[in-house]
């Protein structure tokens, strides 16, 4: 696919050379293990730890789809204080697998739980306190399919044995390839922000939508900081800064039972403790903590199956943000909309067919649409300047805008997409053939 | 495209010869008449006149977008007891037009009130009745282009001059040819059907979606009987049907600004007039029309763009009839499920993911699934005896039956759509080049 990066990405962030791979390093109290447990029957990392030697607090979000994946379920009924480490499979996406898929998280729980205690009885002599409730899961992959616990615990000591206490680039590397099913590219982001006189980081990865056969795309992401913020803190920021990020983007409206947005705060950086979310020294964590999950989402999208073009709907000026967002999202999730885009036509009539069917209360008379910087729609008419030419032109860049004026109020909501294109088709219609 | 109505006809329609065209003939009280406004520059029937000699009770249901074409407008603001003629042109949407468009329409309907005025003086020296408010119309096509009132107006009269007093198959077929944009294929149906001892006619013809630069599809659904009904229970009945019917369909998911269903009762038919729905006289008359409009419903789908499968969607045993309207509509407007069938692939995870995303309660130790008679998903767990060879070989089928059974309700609902190909996409984003 390969829509280059730098095409969405800001001058700033660009600045700071983030418009390929952001280089991550070490987190304090975070350690990174990959192995392949051969799920793919090739030798490719599909099995990846995230240990927390101390525990981490933590938050997650989970698909919104009332159908859940075993793993989902396990994650759910643990209530820990702490998480000791996450464990991440691909292909096989443990869902619709009944008690054996649930049974297996348990066993392997169990069993890392088991291991996690030796090992640090071994290196730091410290008495036994991780339980079965410390270890949560993602796994994204083929649904239906019996889940390979076996597969997956004989590699518990391989994947343990690994761990470094310092992690680098390279690692960081090899767990966003390990997460991904058939993404292109492996996703990950990272900002740098102050809480106090503390300097914070803010690491994550993430995968997008893949496809193998017969299943559905699946967004995980994962977050890593060495913030000290409660459990209860990390979940109001999660919730808050996915609704314009990852809540904000659409490949083809379709929702995974799968998804998960997790975030792991090892606290090893020396402030005073986050307790409450009206400290007003997380400002500069949420604002940067907004701009990884942004970052990652964007990639995602940008990644979409089949995508040539990635496309921001910036929706201005509704009574209420959920007007926008409903606006946003039924321009997004138009099939005419988004092969329109494919194929380099602005085919704006389109887009008002996207904005009336949406459900949110339009005074024609006041709406305006901009594709990039040219009007196409003022106040309910075409504009007097329109000039198809100039527009079609635009059509041909790789970041198409397109802006929806409502002005009947101060709200505003953007979402993010790509195009529907014949590869989409393809990947989705042919696999197998 | 072509599918093969046969495939989707039930066996008593295939053996009424009703799966190619069906032979429309006379309706008592109604005229059509067609001619070239050379809209499209060629020589293509594209205005077609419905003319009612002594007026119609009618009722009409339009597009739930809340982006109205002025047609619609027009018609919405007109409550007249009869029509007297419907109008119908291709080429332009008369949507997006603002003053320009809605003074068209006034001005249209002024002159043919005048001329339909002027022929029955001339014909039965009937005095002048018929109003602009009498006259309605139907519009599909570019969207935001100047509304060609000109042309229109200056082919009145030659519409007028071509009425004829007895109707035969080959005017509906021009008819049914006249009002498509890019269907592939005319659409008509027709059911007989008594009221009290009185043989009553319910013919009906529609167009589909289509695409011309830059505009959206519409459908177009005329149903024209000689029953006589009064304008309530007309919209009483209208209502009650389109519900299983052409609500009951989607191509892409979207919906068109000029969408449009109407049914006209010339009152023709010797039988007392049916002035309440709970007459049980009326209750062959509401089977038969529900037939018709499912049947020009189906013929819709089947002629969707790039459409190489009929696909129909059966959810069993919802507490309500709106959860199996949701998980059904759910799946048909999963792009991942309709490029799945495009493909020819069961792939029955992703009928599985739509359900979950559907918003409707599941309980899933309940949930079945079937493609056609093969059972793939029983209570929750993959079937068994589920074999995938046998489910693949019939995904090769063009008439593709889906089967959800919630078991927790008794409440039923079926959709129709088609699958997502290459064709679709090639279509809708290379139509310009």
């Amino acid at each position: 696919m390969g829509i280059n990066l730098s095409n969405f990405l800001s001058s700033k962030e660009k600045n700071r050379k983030l418009n390929q791979f952001q280089d991550l390093d070490h987190v304090d109290g975070l350690s990174i293990s990959t192995v392949s447990a051969n799920l793919y029957n090739n030798d490719r990392d599909d099995l990846v730890m995230f240990y927390f030697r101390e525990g981490a607090n933590y938050a997650s979000v989970y698909t919104q789809s009332k159908i859940l994946s075993e793993n989902i379920k396990w994650n759910l009924n643990q209530k820990p204080n702490k998480v000791y480490s996450l464990i991440v499979n691909t292909r096989n996406a443990n869902s619709f697998t009944g008690e054996q898929g649930y049974k297996s998280m348990e066993n392997i729980a169990e069993i890392v739980s088991k291991k996690l205690n030796d090992k640090q009885k071994e290196d730091e002599d410290q008495p036994e306190k991780i339980k079965s409730k410390n270890i949560i899961f993602g796994c994204t992959g083929t649904i239906g399919e019996k889940f390979p616990e076996e597969k997956i615990r004989d590699k518990i000591t391989d994947l343990i044995n690994n761990i470094k206490y310092t992690q680098n680039k390279y690692i960081w590397m090899k767990a966003a390839l390990g997460i991904m099913t058939t993404d292109t590219q492996p996703k990950m982001a990272m900002e740098e922000c102050m809480i106090g006189s503390s300097s914070i980081k803010i690491y994550g990865i993430a995968k997008g939508s893949g496809m193998i056969q017969p299943n559905m795309g699946t967004t995980l992401s994962y977050i890593f900081t060495d913030a000290d913020i409660s459990n209860d803190v990390l979940k109001k920021l999660l919730k808050k800064n996915i609704e314009n990020t990852f809540n904000a983007i659409s490949c083809d409206g379709d929702t995974s039972t799968n998804d998960m947005i997790s975030i792991f705060a090892t606290g090893k950086a020396r402030h005073s403790k986050i307790n409450n979310i009206s400290d007003t020294k997380i400002k500069d964590f949420d604002e940067a903590l907004n701009k990884v999950l942004l970052n990652l989402a964007k990639r995602v999208v940008a990644d979409g199956e089949g995508a040539s073009k990635f496309i921001t709907i910036n929706v201005k000026n509704s009574k209420t943000e959920q007007e926008s967002k409903k606006i946003g999202f039924s321009i997004a999730n138009s099939s005419l909309v988004k092969t329109a885009i494919a194929g380099e036509d602005p085919n704006w009539g389109r887009v008002i067919m996207a904005i009336g069917k949406s459900g949110a209360t339009i005074n024609l008379e006041k709406l305006s649409v901009k594709f990039g910087d040219l009007q196409v729609v003022y106040k309910g008419k075409i504009y007097n300047n329109y000039n198809e030419d100039e527009t079609a032109s635009y059509m041909k860049n790789s970041n198409i805008e397109i802006t929806v004026d409502v002005a009947s109020g101060t709200k505003n909501f953007t979402v993010y997409t790509m195009d529907l294109t014949q590869k989409y088709i393809q990947i989705n219609a042919d696999y197998r053939s």
